[in-house]
Protein backbone atom coordinates (compact mmCIF):
# COMPACT_ATOMS: atom_id res chain seq x y z
CA UNK A 1 0.00 0.00 0.00
CA UNK A 2 1.40 3.35 -1.11
CA UNK A 3 2.10 5.94 1.62
CA UNK A 4 -0.33 8.23 1.94
CA UNK A 5 2.22 11.07 1.00
CA UNK A 6 2.64 9.29 -2.52
CA UNK A 7 -0.78 8.62 -2.73
CA UNK A 8 -1.72 12.22 -2.35
CA UNK A 9 1.08 13.34 -4.75
CA UNK A 10 0.09 10.99 -7.64
CA UNK A 11 -3.51 12.68 -7.37
CA UNK A 12 -2.02 16.00 -7.24
CA UNK A 13 0.03 15.58 -10.31
CA UNK A 14 -3.82 13.76 -11.98
CA UNK A 15 -5.46 16.96 -10.78
CA UNK A 16 -2.96 19.36 -12.45
CA UNK A 17 -2.76 17.86 -15.10
CA UNK A 18 -6.91 17.34 -15.94
CA UNK A 19 -6.86 21.22 -14.48
CA UNK A 20 -4.75 22.08 -17.67
CA UNK A 21 -6.83 20.17 -20.05
CA UNK A 22 -10.10 21.30 -18.82
CA UNK A 23 -9.16 25.15 -18.47
CA UNK A 24 -9.38 27.42 -21.23
CA UNK A 25 -6.43 27.79 -23.58
CA UNK A 26 -5.75 31.57 -22.76
CA UNK A 27 -6.27 33.54 -26.21
CA UNK A 28 -8.41 36.19 -27.85
CA UNK A 29 -9.44 39.50 -26.66
CA UNK A 30 -10.28 38.03 -23.02
CA UNK A 31 -7.04 36.16 -22.67
CA UNK A 32 -6.47 38.00 -19.37
CA UNK A 33 -9.04 36.78 -17.23
CA UNK A 34 -8.19 33.07 -18.82
CA UNK A 35 -4.57 33.21 -18.02
CA UNK A 36 -5.65 34.50 -14.17
CA UNK A 37 -8.15 30.85 -13.86
CA UNK A 38 -4.99 29.19 -14.97
CA UNK A 39 -2.61 30.84 -12.46
CA UNK A 40 -5.43 30.11 -9.68
CA UNK A 41 -5.77 26.35 -9.74
CA UNK A 42 -1.69 26.06 -11.22
CA UNK A 43 -0.06 27.15 -8.47
CA UNK A 44 0.57 24.18 -6.17
CA UNK A 45 -1.99 23.34 -3.25
CA UNK A 46 -1.96 20.19 -1.47
CA UNK A 47 -5.21 18.85 -3.56
CA UNK A 48 -6.77 17.74 0.12
CA UNK A 49 -10.55 17.57 -1.60
CA UNK A 50 -9.50 16.07 -4.97
CA UNK A 51 -7.80 13.80 -3.00
CA UNK A 52 -11.19 13.15 -0.78
CA UNK A 53 -13.35 12.74 -4.01
CA UNK A 54 -10.46 10.28 -5.98
CA UNK A 55 -10.62 8.18 -2.71
CA UNK A 56 -14.24 7.77 -1.82
CA UNK A 57 -14.93 7.28 -5.95
CA UNK A 58 -12.20 3.69 -5.06
CA UNK A 59 -15.09 2.52 -2.20
CA UNK A 60 -17.70 2.22 -5.44
CA UNK A 61 -15.38 1.36 -7.98
CA UNK A 62 -16.39 4.54 -9.97
CA UNK A 63 -14.91 5.40 -13.47
CA UNK A 64 -11.47 6.91 -13.30
CA UNK A 65 -12.75 9.53 -15.82
CA UNK A 66 -15.93 10.54 -14.16
CA UNK A 67 -13.83 10.79 -10.40
CA UNK A 68 -10.94 13.11 -11.94
CA UNK A 69 -13.69 15.72 -13.56
CA UNK A 70 -15.54 15.73 -10.62
CA UNK A 71 -12.21 16.29 -7.99
CA UNK A 72 -11.02 19.02 -11.10
CA UNK A 73 -14.73 20.39 -10.54
CA UNK A 74 -14.55 20.76 -6.70
CA UNK A 75 -10.68 21.92 -7.05
CA UNK A 76 -11.63 24.75 -9.28
CA UNK A 77 -14.33 25.86 -6.84
CA UNK A 78 -11.99 25.87 -4.26
CA UNK A 79 -9.66 28.12 -5.90
CA UNK A 80 -12.83 30.41 -6.53
CA UNK A 81 -13.51 30.80 -3.49
CA UNK A 82 -9.23 31.70 -2.49
CA UNK A 83 -9.26 34.21 -4.73
CA UNK A 84 -12.22 36.49 -3.72
CA UNK A 85 -11.73 35.75 -0.19
CA UNK A 86 -7.70 36.75 -0.82
CA UNK A 87 -9.15 40.41 -2.47
CA UNK A 88 -8.60 43.36 -0.82
CA UNK A 89 -12.26 43.89 0.36
CA UNK A 90 -12.59 40.56 1.76
CA UNK A 91 -9.18 39.19 3.82
CA UNK A 92 -6.84 41.69 1.36
CA UNK A 93 -3.88 38.90 1.55
CA UNK A 94 -1.06 39.37 -1.16
CA UNK A 95 0.88 35.97 -0.36
CA UNK A 96 -0.53 32.35 -1.41
CA UNK A 97 1.16 29.23 -1.55
CA UNK A 98 4.03 31.41 -1.63
CA UNK A 99 3.07 33.39 -4.67
CA UNK A 100 1.49 36.60 -4.94
CA UNK A 101 -2.68 36.45 -5.18
CA UNK A 102 -4.16 36.78 -8.30
CA UNK A 103 -5.27 40.60 -7.90
CA UNK A 104 -1.85 40.81 -6.77
CA UNK A 105 -0.39 39.46 -10.01
CA UNK A 106 -2.97 40.11 -12.74
CA UNK A 107 -5.47 43.04 -10.84
CA UNK A 108 -8.83 43.44 -8.61
CA UNK A 109 -10.96 43.08 -12.11
CA UNK A 110 -9.40 40.06 -13.31
CA UNK A 111 -9.21 38.41 -10.25
CA UNK A 112 -13.01 38.96 -9.60
CA UNK A 113 -13.61 38.11 -12.74
CA UNK A 114 -11.11 34.91 -12.46
CA UNK A 115 -13.18 33.36 -9.44
CA UNK A 116 -16.48 34.29 -11.36
CA UNK A 117 -15.03 32.13 -14.25
CA UNK A 118 -13.67 29.21 -12.44
CA UNK A 119 -16.84 28.94 -10.43
CA UNK A 120 -18.68 29.04 -13.47
CA UNK A 121 -16.78 26.53 -15.11
CA UNK A 122 -17.19 23.78 -12.49
CA UNK A 123 -20.72 23.58 -12.82
CA UNK A 124 -19.94 22.89 -16.88
CA UNK A 125 -18.02 20.53 -15.90
CA UNK A 126 -20.55 18.41 -13.95
CA UNK A 127 -23.25 18.96 -16.45
CA UNK A 128 -21.06 18.22 -19.13
CA UNK A 129 -21.86 14.17 -20.23
CA UNK A 130 -18.17 13.19 -20.28
CA UNK A 131 -18.33 13.58 -16.35
CA UNK A 132 -21.36 10.88 -16.54
CA UNK A 133 -23.62 8.94 -18.80
CA UNK A 134 -26.59 9.19 -16.38
CA UNK A 135 -28.12 12.45 -16.20
CA UNK A 136 -29.31 12.33 -12.89
CA UNK A 137 -26.09 11.65 -11.84
CA UNK A 138 -24.71 14.95 -13.24
CA UNK A 139 -27.92 16.44 -11.96
CA UNK A 140 -27.70 15.39 -8.29
CA UNK A 141 -23.54 16.48 -8.87
CA UNK A 142 -24.57 19.85 -9.63
CA UNK A 143 -27.33 19.99 -6.77
CA UNK A 144 -25.17 19.19 -4.16
CA UNK A 145 -22.09 21.04 -5.42
CA UNK A 146 -24.33 24.20 -5.77
CA UNK A 147 -25.73 23.44 -1.81
CA UNK A 148 -22.27 23.27 -0.61
CA UNK A 149 -20.85 26.39 -2.64
CA UNK A 150 -24.19 28.89 -1.78
CA UNK A 151 -25.64 31.41 1.10
CA UNK A 152 -25.75 27.74 2.86
CA UNK A 153 -21.97 26.77 2.43
CA UNK A 154 -18.97 28.64 1.18
CA UNK A 155 -20.82 31.90 0.71
CA UNK A 156 -22.12 31.72 4.05
CA UNK A 157 -19.72 30.74 5.69
CA UNK A 158 -17.25 33.77 4.56
CA UNK A 159 -20.33 36.09 5.67
CA UNK A 160 -20.00 34.76 8.94
CA UNK A 161 -15.99 34.76 9.02
CA UNK A 162 -16.33 38.47 7.52
CA UNK A 163 -18.59 39.75 10.29
CA UNK A 164 -16.60 37.44 13.00
CA UNK A 165 -14.18 40.45 13.05
CA UNK A 166 -16.82 42.41 14.62
CA UNK A 167 -18.20 40.77 16.75
CA UNK A 168 -16.56 37.83 19.49
CA UNK A 169 -17.81 34.21 18.32
CA UNK A 170 -18.55 31.30 21.16
CA UNK A 171 -17.84 28.22 19.91
CA UNK A 172 -20.91 27.45 18.72
CA UNK A 173 -20.33 30.06 16.16
CA UNK A 174 -17.38 29.26 15.35
CA UNK A 175 -18.21 25.80 14.60
CA UNK A 176 -21.25 26.43 12.35
CA UNK A 177 -18.77 29.45 10.54
CA UNK A 178 -16.76 26.46 9.85
CA UNK A 179 -18.89 24.06 8.94
CA UNK A 180 -20.53 26.46 6.23
CA UNK A 181 -17.29 27.84 4.99
CA UNK A 182 -14.95 24.48 4.46
CA UNK A 183 -17.10 21.66 5.64
CA UNK A 184 -20.16 21.66 3.38
CA UNK A 185 -17.70 21.27 0.24
CA UNK A 186 -15.45 19.01 2.13
CA UNK A 187 -18.42 17.16 2.87
CA UNK A 188 -19.37 17.43 -1.07
CA UNK A 189 -16.14 15.77 -1.67
CA UNK A 190 -16.45 13.09 0.76
CA UNK A 191 -19.99 11.96 -0.59
CA UNK A 192 -19.27 12.90 -4.61
CA UNK A 193 -17.78 9.37 -5.00
CA UNK A 194 -21.02 7.49 -3.58
CA UNK A 195 -23.40 10.09 -5.73
CA UNK A 196 -20.96 8.88 -8.83
CA UNK A 197 -21.49 5.39 -7.96
CA UNK A 198 -24.92 5.19 -6.89
CA UNK A 199 -23.93 4.21 -3.85
CA UNK A 200 -26.27 3.34 -0.51
CA UNK A 201 -28.01 5.51 1.64
CA UNK A 202 -25.94 4.12 4.49
CA UNK A 203 -22.91 4.43 2.33
CA UNK A 204 -23.58 8.05 2.08
CA UNK A 205 -24.17 8.64 5.48
CA UNK A 206 -21.08 7.33 6.44
CA UNK A 207 -18.99 9.55 4.35
CA UNK A 208 -20.66 12.41 5.31
CA UNK A 209 -20.39 11.62 9.13
CA UNK A 210 -16.41 11.10 8.42
CA UNK A 211 -16.34 14.69 5.98
CA UNK A 212 -17.66 16.42 9.08
CA UNK A 213 -15.43 15.49 11.77
CA UNK A 214 -12.34 15.73 9.15
CA UNK A 215 -13.63 18.94 8.16
CA UNK A 216 -13.37 20.12 12.14
CA UNK A 217 -10.35 18.83 12.95
CA UNK A 218 -9.09 19.96 9.53
CA UNK A 219 -9.88 23.74 10.40
CA UNK A 220 -8.20 23.31 13.99
CA UNK A 221 -5.33 21.75 12.51
CA UNK A 222 -5.21 25.04 10.21
CA UNK A 223 -5.42 27.44 13.36
CA UNK A 224 -3.19 25.39 15.04
CA UNK A 225 -0.66 26.16 11.81
CA UNK A 226 -1.72 29.62 11.70
CA UNK A 227 -0.37 29.89 15.59
CA UNK A 228 2.75 27.93 15.51
CA UNK A 229 3.59 27.64 11.88
CA UNK A 230 6.12 30.01 10.15
CA UNK A 231 5.83 31.97 6.63
CA UNK A 232 8.38 30.15 5.08
CA UNK A 233 6.30 27.05 5.73
CA UNK A 234 2.48 27.67 5.24
CA UNK A 235 2.92 30.31 2.48
CA UNK A 236 1.47 33.34 3.80
CA UNK A 237 1.88 35.37 6.65
CA UNK A 238 1.76 33.75 10.20
CA UNK A 239 -0.63 35.64 12.63
CA UNK A 240 -2.87 37.06 10.00
CA UNK A 241 -6.19 35.21 11.11
CA UNK A 242 -5.51 36.39 14.81
CA UNK A 243 -3.83 39.73 14.27
CA UNK A 244 -7.49 40.45 11.93
CA UNK A 245 -9.40 40.04 15.30
CA UNK A 246 -10.75 36.84 14.52
CA UNK A 247 -11.85 34.10 16.63
CA UNK A 248 -10.49 31.02 15.44
CA UNK A 249 -10.52 27.43 17.60
CA UNK A 250 -7.20 28.01 18.74
CA UNK A 251 -8.21 31.41 20.62
CA UNK A 252 -11.21 29.96 22.54
CA UNK A 253 -9.84 26.46 23.79
CA UNK A 254 -6.09 27.40 24.22
CA UNK A 255 -3.05 25.68 22.07
CA UNK A 256 -3.23 22.45 24.06
CA UNK A 257 -7.24 21.77 24.22
CA UNK A 258 -7.90 22.52 20.61
CA UNK A 259 -4.60 20.07 20.11
CA UNK A 260 -6.50 16.94 21.80
CA UNK A 261 -10.06 18.48 20.12
CA UNK A 262 -8.34 17.78 16.55
CA UNK A 263 -6.52 14.69 17.61
CA UNK A 264 -10.03 13.49 18.81
CA UNK A 265 -11.96 14.12 15.86
CA UNK A 266 -9.36 12.52 13.61
CA UNK A 267 -10.10 9.25 15.44
CA UNK A 268 -13.68 9.89 15.49
CA UNK A 269 -13.64 10.89 11.59
CA UNK A 270 -11.61 7.04 10.93
CA UNK A 271 -14.07 5.35 12.55
CA UNK A 272 -16.96 6.42 11.05
CA UNK A 273 -15.70 4.35 7.88
CA UNK A 274 -15.85 0.96 9.98
CA UNK A 275 -18.46 -0.46 7.18
CA UNK A 276 -15.59 0.26 4.29
CA UNK A 277 -13.26 -2.77 3.81
CA UNK A 278 -9.29 -1.78 3.13
CA UNK A 279 -10.28 0.12 0.54
CA UNK A 280 -11.10 3.04 2.78
CA UNK A 281 -7.78 2.78 4.53
CA UNK A 282 -5.95 5.96 2.50
CA UNK A 283 -9.08 7.91 4.47
CA UNK A 284 -8.55 6.32 7.30
CA UNK A 285 -4.57 7.71 7.29
CA UNK A 286 -6.10 11.02 5.84
CA UNK A 287 -7.86 11.89 9.60
CA UNK A 288 -4.73 11.44 10.47
CA UNK A 289 -2.27 13.31 8.36
CA UNK A 290 -4.79 16.38 7.98
CA UNK A 291 -3.32 16.67 12.25
CA UNK A 292 -0.53 16.48 11.67
CA UNK A 293 0.84 17.95 8.72
CA UNK A 294 3.27 21.08 9.52
CA UNK A 295 1.92 23.37 6.67
CA UNK B 1 -53.94 39.59 -27.48
CA UNK B 2 -52.29 41.91 -24.81
CA UNK B 3 -49.63 44.71 -25.59
CA UNK B 4 -46.20 43.93 -25.14
CA UNK B 5 -46.09 46.32 -22.05
CA UNK B 6 -49.00 44.51 -20.37
CA UNK B 7 -47.25 40.84 -20.90
CA UNK B 8 -43.80 42.39 -19.72
CA UNK B 9 -45.46 43.53 -16.58
CA UNK B 10 -47.11 40.05 -15.91
CA UNK B 11 -44.23 38.82 -16.24
CA UNK B 12 -41.92 40.76 -14.06
CA UNK B 13 -45.02 40.71 -11.26
CA UNK B 14 -44.11 36.83 -11.66
CA UNK B 15 -40.58 36.66 -11.72
CA UNK B 16 -40.10 39.37 -8.47
CA UNK B 17 -42.84 36.97 -7.15
CA UNK B 18 -40.47 34.08 -7.78
CA UNK B 19 -37.22 35.65 -6.78
CA UNK B 20 -38.70 36.74 -3.13
CA UNK B 21 -39.63 32.90 -2.67
CA UNK B 22 -36.28 31.43 -4.04
CA UNK B 23 -34.14 33.76 -2.48
CA UNK B 24 -32.87 32.67 1.18
CA UNK B 25 -34.80 34.47 4.14
CA UNK B 26 -31.98 37.01 5.39
CA UNK B 27 -31.11 35.33 8.66
CA UNK B 28 -28.59 33.84 10.99
CA UNK B 29 -25.19 35.28 11.27
CA UNK B 30 -24.67 35.32 7.51
CA UNK B 31 -27.95 37.65 6.79
CA UNK B 32 -26.17 40.52 5.18
CA UNK B 33 -25.46 38.48 2.33
CA UNK B 34 -28.98 37.12 1.88
CA UNK B 35 -29.84 40.63 2.40
CA UNK B 36 -27.61 41.80 -0.54
CA UNK B 37 -28.51 38.72 -2.80
CA UNK B 38 -32.55 40.41 -2.33
CA UNK B 39 -31.42 44.03 -3.12
CA UNK B 40 -29.91 43.01 -5.80
CA UNK B 41 -32.65 40.94 -7.69
CA UNK B 42 -35.97 42.80 -6.15
CA UNK B 43 -35.43 46.20 -6.92
CA UNK B 44 -37.19 46.96 -10.12
CA UNK B 45 -35.31 45.71 -13.59
CA UNK B 46 -37.24 45.07 -17.21
CA UNK B 47 -37.37 41.32 -16.31
CA UNK B 48 -36.19 41.23 -20.54
CA UNK B 49 -34.56 37.71 -19.89
CA UNK B 50 -37.27 35.64 -18.45
CA UNK B 51 -39.70 37.65 -20.72
CA UNK B 52 -38.15 35.42 -23.25
CA UNK B 53 -37.94 32.32 -21.59
CA UNK B 54 -41.60 32.61 -20.49
CA UNK B 55 -42.59 33.08 -24.16
CA UNK B 56 -40.00 30.88 -25.66
CA UNK B 57 -41.73 28.03 -23.22
CA UNK B 58 -45.36 29.02 -24.15
CA UNK B 59 -44.32 28.10 -28.00
CA UNK B 60 -43.74 24.46 -26.50
CA UNK B 61 -46.55 24.52 -24.03
CA UNK B 62 -43.77 24.08 -21.55
CA UNK B 63 -45.23 23.68 -17.83
CA UNK B 64 -45.75 27.26 -16.07
CA UNK B 65 -43.73 26.49 -13.21
CA UNK B 66 -40.78 25.21 -15.13
CA UNK B 67 -40.49 28.15 -17.21
CA UNK B 68 -40.68 30.32 -14.43
CA UNK B 69 -38.16 28.58 -12.40
CA UNK B 70 -35.62 28.89 -15.26
CA UNK B 71 -36.44 32.17 -16.25
CA UNK B 72 -35.81 33.13 -12.31
CA UNK B 73 -32.26 31.55 -12.04
CA UNK B 74 -31.33 33.43 -15.23
CA UNK B 75 -32.45 36.39 -13.70
CA UNK B 76 -30.24 35.70 -10.99
CA UNK B 77 -27.28 35.69 -13.20
CA UNK B 78 -28.17 38.79 -14.92
CA UNK B 79 -27.94 40.49 -11.46
CA UNK B 80 -25.12 38.41 -10.08
CA UNK B 81 -23.14 40.31 -13.46
CA UNK B 82 -24.40 43.77 -12.37
CA UNK B 83 -23.73 43.70 -9.05
CA UNK B 84 -20.09 42.35 -9.88
CA UNK B 85 -19.68 44.68 -12.63
CA UNK B 86 -20.87 47.67 -10.78
CA UNK B 87 -17.98 46.87 -8.44
CA UNK B 88 -15.01 49.92 -8.22
CA UNK B 89 -12.23 47.93 -9.79
CA UNK B 90 -14.70 46.86 -12.31
CA UNK B 91 -17.28 50.17 -13.88
CA UNK B 92 -17.09 51.59 -10.49
CA UNK B 93 -21.17 52.59 -10.91
CA UNK B 94 -23.57 54.06 -8.08
CA UNK B 95 -26.27 54.01 -9.27
CA UNK B 96 -28.44 50.81 -10.61
CA UNK B 97 -32.02 51.16 -12.09
CA UNK B 98 -32.25 54.46 -9.94
CA UNK B 99 -31.13 53.02 -6.62
CA UNK B 100 -27.52 52.86 -4.71
CA UNK B 101 -25.51 49.72 -6.36
CA UNK B 102 -25.14 46.58 -3.86
CA UNK B 103 -21.55 47.95 -2.62
CA UNK B 104 -22.87 51.53 -1.90
CA UNK B 105 -25.79 50.20 0.03
CA UNK B 106 -23.82 47.19 1.82
CA UNK B 107 -20.12 47.03 1.29
CA UNK B 108 -17.68 46.09 -1.56
CA UNK B 109 -17.13 42.22 0.27
CA UNK B 110 -20.91 41.69 1.04
CA UNK B 111 -21.27 42.56 -3.04
CA UNK B 112 -18.74 40.23 -4.20
CA UNK B 113 -20.37 36.89 -2.04
CA UNK B 114 -23.99 38.43 -3.55
CA UNK B 115 -22.76 37.61 -6.76
CA UNK B 116 -21.12 34.71 -5.74
CA UNK B 117 -23.99 33.51 -3.83
CA UNK B 118 -26.43 34.76 -6.69
CA UNK B 119 -24.57 33.02 -9.39
CA UNK B 120 -24.53 29.85 -7.40
CA UNK B 121 -28.55 29.30 -6.42
CA UNK B 122 -29.22 29.97 -10.12
CA UNK B 123 -27.46 26.96 -10.70
CA UNK B 124 -29.43 25.03 -7.95
CA UNK B 125 -32.28 26.07 -8.78
CA UNK B 126 -31.53 24.72 -12.92
CA UNK B 127 -30.32 21.08 -10.95
CA UNK B 128 -33.29 21.14 -8.52
CA UNK B 129 -36.21 18.53 -9.85
CA UNK B 130 -38.77 21.02 -9.08
CA UNK B 131 -37.19 22.79 -12.28
CA UNK B 132 -38.37 19.77 -14.52
CA UNK B 133 -38.67 15.53 -13.77
CA UNK B 134 -36.56 14.68 -16.74
CA UNK B 135 -32.81 14.88 -15.29
CA UNK B 136 -31.25 14.95 -18.94
CA UNK B 137 -33.14 18.20 -19.26
CA UNK B 138 -31.60 19.91 -16.14
CA UNK B 139 -28.39 18.87 -16.90
CA UNK B 140 -29.28 20.35 -20.58
CA UNK B 141 -29.94 23.45 -18.96
CA UNK B 142 -27.06 23.33 -16.41
CA UNK B 143 -24.69 23.11 -19.29
CA UNK B 144 -25.86 26.04 -21.18
CA UNK B 145 -25.98 28.54 -18.34
CA UNK B 146 -22.51 27.63 -17.98
CA UNK B 147 -21.79 27.93 -20.94
CA UNK B 148 -23.40 31.07 -21.69
CA UNK B 149 -21.94 32.64 -18.34
CA UNK B 150 -18.83 32.08 -18.49
CA UNK B 151 -15.19 32.49 -19.85
CA UNK B 152 -16.90 31.78 -23.68
CA UNK B 153 -19.62 34.23 -22.19
CA UNK B 154 -20.42 37.13 -19.92
CA UNK B 155 -16.93 36.76 -17.87
CA UNK B 156 -14.94 36.39 -21.25
CA UNK B 157 -17.44 39.30 -22.75
CA UNK B 158 -16.47 41.66 -19.39
CA UNK B 159 -13.37 40.91 -19.98
CA UNK B 160 -12.68 42.38 -23.30
CA UNK B 161 -14.86 45.22 -22.38
CA UNK B 162 -12.22 46.17 -19.12
CA UNK B 163 -9.14 45.71 -22.07
CA UNK B 164 -11.61 48.36 -24.18
CA UNK B 165 -10.93 51.42 -22.65
CA UNK B 166 -7.10 50.70 -23.22
CA UNK B 167 -7.22 49.38 -26.70
CA UNK B 168 -9.54 50.74 -29.61
CA UNK B 169 -11.83 47.87 -31.17
CA UNK B 170 -13.13 47.86 -34.64
CA UNK B 171 -17.03 46.79 -35.65
CA UNK B 172 -15.79 42.69 -35.49
CA UNK B 173 -14.29 43.47 -31.83
CA UNK B 174 -17.06 44.87 -30.95
CA UNK B 175 -19.81 42.57 -32.22
CA UNK B 176 -18.23 39.58 -30.45
CA UNK B 177 -17.35 41.77 -26.94
CA UNK B 178 -21.25 42.35 -27.32
CA UNK B 179 -22.29 38.36 -28.13
CA UNK B 180 -19.97 37.25 -25.30
CA UNK B 181 -20.60 39.74 -23.01
CA UNK B 182 -24.89 39.96 -23.65
CA UNK B 183 -25.39 37.77 -25.76
CA UNK B 184 -24.76 34.34 -24.91
CA UNK B 185 -27.36 34.78 -21.97
CA UNK B 186 -29.24 36.47 -23.90
CA UNK B 187 -29.15 32.94 -26.66
CA UNK B 188 -29.64 30.59 -23.44
CA UNK B 189 -33.09 33.04 -22.14
CA UNK B 190 -34.59 32.37 -25.91
CA UNK B 191 -33.66 28.58 -26.35
CA UNK B 192 -34.48 27.37 -23.24
CA UNK B 193 -37.97 26.65 -23.33
CA UNK B 194 -37.23 24.58 -26.19
CA UNK B 195 -34.86 22.94 -24.22
CA UNK B 196 -37.81 22.23 -21.28
CA UNK B 197 -40.34 21.43 -24.31
CA UNK B 198 -37.43 18.99 -25.83
CA UNK B 199 -38.47 20.98 -28.91
CA UNK B 200 -36.73 19.92 -32.39
CA UNK B 201 -33.18 21.11 -33.57
CA UNK B 202 -35.44 23.28 -36.14
CA UNK B 203 -36.81 25.23 -33.70
CA UNK B 204 -33.77 25.30 -31.02
CA UNK B 205 -31.90 26.97 -34.47
CA UNK B 206 -34.41 29.62 -35.39
CA UNK B 207 -34.75 30.55 -31.63
CA UNK B 208 -30.99 30.99 -31.83
CA UNK B 209 -30.98 33.05 -34.78
CA UNK B 210 -33.51 35.04 -33.28
CA UNK B 211 -31.82 36.00 -30.33
CA UNK B 212 -28.49 36.72 -32.14
CA UNK B 213 -30.25 39.71 -34.08
CA UNK B 214 -32.39 40.71 -30.75
CA UNK B 215 -29.44 40.94 -29.08
CA UNK B 216 -27.31 42.90 -31.35
CA UNK B 217 -30.21 44.96 -32.08
CA UNK B 218 -30.69 45.29 -27.78
CA UNK B 219 -27.11 46.62 -27.49
CA UNK B 220 -27.23 49.04 -30.28
CA UNK B 221 -29.84 50.52 -28.42
CA UNK B 222 -28.48 50.84 -25.10
CA UNK B 223 -26.03 52.75 -27.10
CA UNK B 224 -28.06 55.16 -28.15
CA UNK B 225 -29.98 55.40 -24.71
CA UNK B 226 -26.59 55.89 -23.53
CA UNK B 227 -26.01 58.55 -25.83
CA UNK B 228 -29.12 60.20 -25.93
CA UNK B 229 -31.24 59.34 -22.95
CA UNK B 230 -31.50 61.33 -19.49
CA UNK B 231 -30.39 60.28 -16.69
CA UNK B 232 -33.74 60.29 -14.74
CA UNK B 233 -34.98 57.74 -17.79
CA UNK B 234 -32.47 55.57 -17.76
CA UNK B 235 -31.39 55.09 -14.37
CA UNK B 236 -27.33 56.02 -14.97
CA UNK B 237 -25.74 58.70 -15.28
CA UNK B 238 -26.18 59.70 -18.99
CA UNK B 239 -22.67 58.92 -21.49
CA UNK B 240 -21.22 56.92 -18.99
CA UNK B 241 -19.61 54.35 -21.61
CA UNK B 242 -18.47 57.17 -23.98
CA UNK B 243 -16.95 58.88 -20.68
CA UNK B 244 -14.97 55.69 -19.98
CA UNK B 245 -13.39 56.11 -23.52
CA UNK B 246 -15.34 53.01 -24.66
CA UNK B 247 -15.93 51.63 -28.03
CA UNK B 248 -19.71 51.34 -28.73
CA UNK B 249 -21.44 50.94 -31.75
CA UNK B 250 -22.91 54.31 -31.58
CA UNK B 251 -19.44 55.85 -31.89
CA UNK B 252 -17.93 53.38 -34.38
CA UNK B 253 -21.42 54.08 -36.78
CA UNK B 254 -22.79 57.22 -35.37
CA UNK B 255 -25.94 58.02 -34.60
CA UNK B 256 -27.81 57.75 -37.82
CA UNK B 257 -26.64 54.55 -39.01
CA UNK B 258 -26.94 52.76 -35.21
CA UNK B 259 -30.02 53.36 -35.64
CA UNK B 260 -31.17 52.02 -38.63
CA UNK B 261 -28.76 48.97 -37.98
CA UNK B 262 -30.92 48.24 -34.81
CA UNK B 263 -34.13 48.54 -37.04
CA UNK B 264 -32.79 46.22 -39.82
CA UNK B 265 -31.49 43.63 -37.16
CA UNK B 266 -35.09 43.99 -35.37
CA UNK B 267 -36.29 43.38 -38.44
CA UNK B 268 -34.20 40.25 -39.41
CA UNK B 269 -34.50 39.01 -35.49
CA UNK B 270 -38.44 38.54 -36.15
CA UNK B 271 -38.07 36.90 -39.45
CA UNK B 272 -36.43 34.02 -37.76
CA UNK B 273 -39.54 33.19 -36.01
CA UNK B 274 -41.81 32.55 -39.52
CA UNK B 275 -41.93 28.87 -38.42
CA UNK B 276 -43.54 29.26 -35.72
CA UNK B 277 -47.38 30.53 -35.48
CA UNK B 278 -49.34 33.12 -33.62
CA UNK B 279 -47.77 32.10 -30.46
CA UNK B 280 -44.64 33.88 -31.44
CA UNK B 281 -46.41 37.30 -31.58
CA UNK B 282 -45.47 38.31 -28.31
CA UNK B 283 -41.75 37.34 -29.49
CA UNK B 284 -41.63 39.22 -33.11
CA UNK B 285 -43.31 42.37 -31.13
CA UNK B 286 -40.15 42.26 -28.66
CA UNK B 287 -37.99 42.44 -31.78
CA UNK B 288 -39.05 46.11 -31.87
CA UNK B 289 -39.89 46.91 -28.29
CA UNK B 290 -36.11 46.65 -27.60
CA UNK B 291 -34.93 49.30 -30.37
CA UNK B 292 -37.50 51.88 -29.60
CA UNK B 293 -38.40 51.57 -26.02
CA UNK B 294 -36.92 54.85 -24.17
CA UNK B 295 -35.33 53.40 -21.31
Amino acid sequence: MPSIDAALNEVATTITRTLEELLPTPEGAEKRVLEAMRYACLGGGKRIRPFLVMMGARLFDVNEVSARRVATAIEMVHCYSLVHDDLPAMDDSDLRRGRATVHKQFDEAVAILAGDGLLTLAFEVLADPETHPNPAVRSDLVLAMAKAAGGAGMVGGQMIDLEAEKASLDIGAITRLQRLKTGEIIAFACVAGAILGQASEQARHALLAYAHDLGLAFQIADDLLDTEGTAASIGKPVGADSAAGKATFVALLGVERAREQAQLLARQAAAHLDLFDEKADLLREMAGFVVNRKH
